[in-house]
């Protein structure tokens, strides 16, 4: 080659390097699809080898989609094009939908709709990678797994990957609001601007597509909980068509949350009667109207008679009459209705924690069967730590699906740095015994414990229009791992971290393993510094930011920080044993003999099941009053050690993340602080106890903490 | 050279030629910043020839910011980096205050504090570049103009420049409320994060005090005119203090918005009465503690008496006693007060258009001398066009400054191409006659007509956390052109356009001129498919979204279309002239006989000015209707026009921001189409004439539009 053209395609491809390397600004857009250029040279070189052109059969909208991620993907990890090749030769990277399994009688079909196959194998001699799959959806998804290994410095000689979702729908639910404003929103505000939806399609709902696609997020409620009827009107129909039309390539379904009254408030009707036949007409109609604006519309997101939602129990009807009500509507069409089983009646005195499983026990087998009861992690309502809902399990007739909340509303918000992988771990893992041993979670929602034809799991979205999606860059973190653990629920937290920081970050080691262990620690640490050995619900009212143990004058009992953590001169703590509200007799035997008696209940849920005494003997020696100080004052330690932990990487990470992180690492430092003397000195009025010498002071008293407000507070308006 | 290191330069230039020009994303987030390389190979090297080094002889946070805008801009510009040096070669750059003016007898320090000069010149026979002024601020402003020559493409040879702004005090007004929430605002929410200041500083704050600096705003008031008390709260403080440490060296002052009522709602006092001692020592103290906070803090900006915000006229005082307590205890510290003359009483039946005039013109001469008073541009409402306000030229005694509207409340809010330089030149060029001819209106504001001590100009400002600042790309052009011409008001509105296309988009003389086209055709377009032939305020009540002018069940007279076009069966239009409301009296008598007879008065004011008759002959030959009709017809062609002219753009502009527009347009259109047939079909109803048979009918009917309702508009929240 001569060398002026040499020197030319040197140039180019440095250039190429520069761009990739340095010309992508660090604000956080582009999530973990980066694609910036593999800067280890074997490693690049290898893949470099294996895959030198690459050649897709098919052709459909999605086919290109994934052609465009694909050839995008390459340029920026190898800085330089790929081209486009079909003959087999080394370094061919084949895609082709329906080959067989090579060397193997696995009837790949089998896998479903989703599943995609990577393969290396010899073809007439030549090294050949395939990708594979039964449809153009399972395409995509293998072209983002193999781009995830090269991102992830993995090796992908010898490659023999099968893989197919666990769950069948993995879905986001926006808490947006048609204003805009995001229901325990901490990222800004709706990325759908609905009032310049359906003319002007915005990027960022085109790279929305494409970042849950990546994880295999296959459906989105992009619609409020607290739902507003107008959005079944055609005004709205036509917005919500558009954005279907855009996530269709990506494999990504468009669902809605169905206002109860809205045959009332828009058809007119004198009633909202689930078994009413006008009603039930109303509903096919609108239904049967939404699917010609979206024929592969999902479905509906329904909550009805909770926190005031309209619902079938205004009518003396019960949820399975409501859900079955839009389940037939739906189901010709092959939508799901997902009922959500949060609700806690006004009426009854019954321990809080244990009205879901009162009011949806008993309903088990009467769904239809293109119903899901969408049920929370928890019993309560999304605290740092709570034992898992005593419904996973318990209705082996209904399919239940998990509902996880990825934004932080008591998880500090938009401000504290929170890994939430080992939460959604904790509660996938944990064993309901409802079979015996290892009828775990997971089971139960992968529909292989109790034979669901149909299984899912949502997660309350942290999204917002803010540059980077998610305010606090590490919220993209969840997000990531939600998806990930909805395709697989074996993943480990830290499998996952080690993932997202490699796409993530710059591939350094010291890195990885400082923002991994910088991760993994930060669930515990927010438990210890807001609500420890199993303390929960005791915010700040309404806008939930910040601590409030001593709120004694909301508007339910159950909605005050005394109910929850009862403290009095005895000792802190929900009795729910048998000698209490007995909570724990919805759980399954073996469950509640390992939690009954309060000196042998595992320390991390003591508070939540028992009443103890401050005197209580820890495991660690102490009494439970300084085993609490202990725990507040070790979660602001940690915080204070993962910001030396990240002001250690400032030689390795872009300036800009860089002093995001510091300057949030800052705040979450004072809020901590907050939490921990705020709390203390409140318990301290009962347990009459000093904090331990050796802890610094608080700064403040406890009227100090008692009188701050935040009126401005976000996430809580309309 | 060795050949290698040869090539290293080389390929160290290309990489950075090519990082210049493709790397930077164009999503409008560098506004008219990007620096982009210059691409016209016989400018660049002349620029390259003058500019081979530069170097800074003063020291200050200000120098610094502008030593790095320099640094940057050249490296963008010139595709590699310019070094410091402090010899004088042939194109050293040299920087330095205090400097006399080359060859000349001008006292330089008489220019004021943000004057600058430019200069070439030779020392010692080498061709030298110099930028002097008499603070750190004019040497920003001086580089800011310096880099604005090259990037728009002019000589940088022999250059003589001395420029100082025509007017003081060039201000932002952010109608931002502490929910975020931006009152008429269409580009998402507040940029400021109030909940997360102090502790957390976004680079977006540092880029907003960047781009306001290149256009020389020296100050922005960033709470809504509707204020809320709470923002006086130490709380509030602490977040102003850090945002106007991250404004101080870039010369902008932080201003805040004052809530009359505040000694009651903070104070706890029983009154707010200016004239009472405890609430004139109460504003005295909270005042001395906001300067604890922000030294240089700028003063307030108030609307009292106005709209249902409290004021002076709750306790049978002035407008003058109210501002005067404020200025007063401003005044020690070299605040300033900017009292809004915007106020129309509830009581007084008297034409809206009168009251401010009426109001105020009384007031004159009672204002303490820091006072300025804030005028709409004209005396109504922010229309798409309206004469000028009356009160301008007939307040000799006190400094008035004018209130623009960046953001599109009325000329399309988010979704509407408007070039507003136009506009703005047309209020600033009018002439008011108060002292005979050529007293202009930018005379009264520039402070030489009537020998003001102080001088004012604000933009109430079209800026929110969207990508590109401002929603749709070309409300940039906007902010821009309104800093400019706060600086100079007699730079054209072409001039100005041709400026910001130069900066913002690649300089291909095609796209050059077919852009100025589109955006200086723009606002009459709009004026004629909106509200033509001098018609005005009949958009929809509340989100002033989309025509309505049927509305007349609003809570005020003055509140509905129906009072301004006071559509008959005879004819349209307000009388104005002495035989109506005499809004006219207000007006020199110059003035007045242009517009007192509807025969003679210019045509773009007759239904302003005039009830006319259906049947009056327009200056074209046609009658009144048919030339309503022309208009209206005529803006939407215009529209389509644009689009055409546009598209004709594909091959010159990056494809997102392309789209953008073209999307954009598209949405245009269809409100275009929706203004024209609403409004004519309405007023067919009165006129009882038809549609020229030449024009398309309208599509829907008259019910359909008077039937839309947005419950969810933007920027009409809280």
């Amino acid at each position: 080659m001569k060398l002026s053209r040499y020197i030319y395609i040197v140039i180019l491809n440095l250039c190429i390097n520069l761009l990739s390397s340095v010309c992508h600004a660090d604000d956080g857009y582009r999530l973990w699809l980066r694609y910036d250029k593999i800067d280890d040279p074997a490693i690049l070189s290898q893949y470099k080898n294996q895959v030198r052109s690459f050649f897709f059969y098919d052709a459909s909208p999605t086919i290109t989609v994934a052609k465009k991620e694909l050839s995008d993907g390459l340029k920026g990890l190898f800085g330089q094009v790929v081209p486009e090749s079909n003959a087999a030769n080394n370094g061919s990277l084949l895609i082709r939908k329906n080959q067989p399994i090579p060397f193997s009688h696995i009837d790949f079909q089998t896998y479903g709709k989703e599943a995609f196959t990577i393969y290396t194998m010899k073809v007439d001699g030549k090294n050949v990678t395939t990708i594979s799959a039964n449809t153009d959806i399972g395409i995509l998804y293998g072209v983002f797994h193999f781009l995830r290994l090269m991102q992830t410095r993995q090796s992908i000689q010898n490659l023999a990957i099968i893989s197919a979702p666990k769950i069948q729908n993995r879905l986001l639910n926006h808490w947006d609001n048609l204003t805009r404003h995001v229901e325990r929103g901490y990222a800004g505000i709706s990325i759908f601007n609905w009032h310049t939806l359906p003319g002007y399609i915005d990027q960022r709902y085109i790279d929305y597509a494409r970042a849950n696609a990546s994880i295999g997020i296959n459906g989105t409620v992009v619609t409020n909980v607290n739902a507003n009827a107008l959005i079944l009107t055609k005004e709205y129909l036509e917005k919500f068509k558009a954005l279907a039309d855009v996530f269709r390539p990506y494999g990504i379904k468009l669902y809605l949350t169905a206002r109860f009254s809205a045959p009332i408030e828009l058809g007119k009707l004198k009633t909202a009667d689930p078994l009413d036949t006008t009603v039930r007409n109303w509903w096919k109609e609108k239904i049967n109207e939404i699917y010609q604006y979206i024929p592969d519309f999902g479905g509906f997101l329904v909550k009805a008679n909770s926190e005031g939602q309209p619902g079938p129990q205004n009518y003396g009807r019960t949820h399975a009459d409501g859900a079955n009500m839009l389940a037939e509507a739906v189901a010709p069409h092959g939508g799901i209705v997902m009922w959500r089983a949060f609700v806690y009646s006004n009426e009854t005195p019954e321990d809080r924690v244990k009205q879901a499983y009162s009011e949806f026990k008993p309903l088990d087998g009467k769904f239809e069967k293109n119903v899901l009861v969408q049920v929370k992690n928890g019993p309560l309502d999304f605290q740092p730590r709570e034992p898992f809902s005593p419904l996973f399990g318990a209705m082996p007739q209904t399919p239940l699906m998990m509902e996880f909340q990825i934004t932080q509303e008591y998880l500090g918000q938009g401000t504290n740095l929170v890994y939430e992988a080992p939460l959604f771990k904790e509660v996938l893992d944990a064993d309901t015994y409802q079979h015996g041993p290892g009828s775990t979670v997971k089971k139960v929602i992968d529909g292989t414990l109790d034979n669901y034809s149909i299984t899912g799991m949502a997660g309350v979205s942290n999204i917002g229009n803010d540059r980077n999606w998610t305010g606090h860059l590490f919220g993209q973190s969840n997000w990531y791992a939600f998806g990930r653990l909805a395709w697989d629920h074996d993943l480990s937290a830290s499998a996952i971290a080690d993932e997202w920081i490699k796409e993530s970050f710059p591939n350094n080691p010291k890195l990885i393993a400082t923002i991994k262990q910088i991760m993994l620690s930060s669930r515990e640490t927010v438990v210890n510094y807001m609500t420890p050995l199993g303390l929960h619900h005791i915010m700040g009212t309404g806008h939930h930011y910040g601590p409030a143990p001593w709120v004694n004058n909301a508007g339910r009992a159950d909605w005050n920080p005394v109910y929850y953590h009862k403290a009095d001169s005895f000792g802190i703590g929900f009795e729910r044993s048998s000698r209490g509200s007995n909570a724990l007799e919805q759980y399954a035997p073996e469950v509640q003999k390992q939690y009954e008696d309060s000196n042998t209940c595992p320390e991390k849920y003591l508070l939540w099941f028992h009443h103890v005494s401050w005197n209580h003997k820890m495991k660690s020696g102490r009494t439970l009053w300084d085993e609490l100080c202990h725990s507040y004052y070790a979660g602001v330690d940690s915080v204070r050690a993962m910001q030396q932990q990240w002001n250690s990487l400032k030689p390795f990470i872009d300036e800009e993340r860089f002093r995001h992180v510091q300057m949030l690492l800052n705040v979450q430092l004072s809020e901590a602080i907050w939490w921990r003397n705020a709390c203390l000195l409140y318990f301290q009025t009962f347990s009459g106890k000093p904090i331990p010498a050796q802890y610094e002071k608080p700064d403040h008293t406890l009227a100090y903490y008692q009188a701050l407000r935040f009126p401005y507070a976000p996430g809580t308006g309309n």
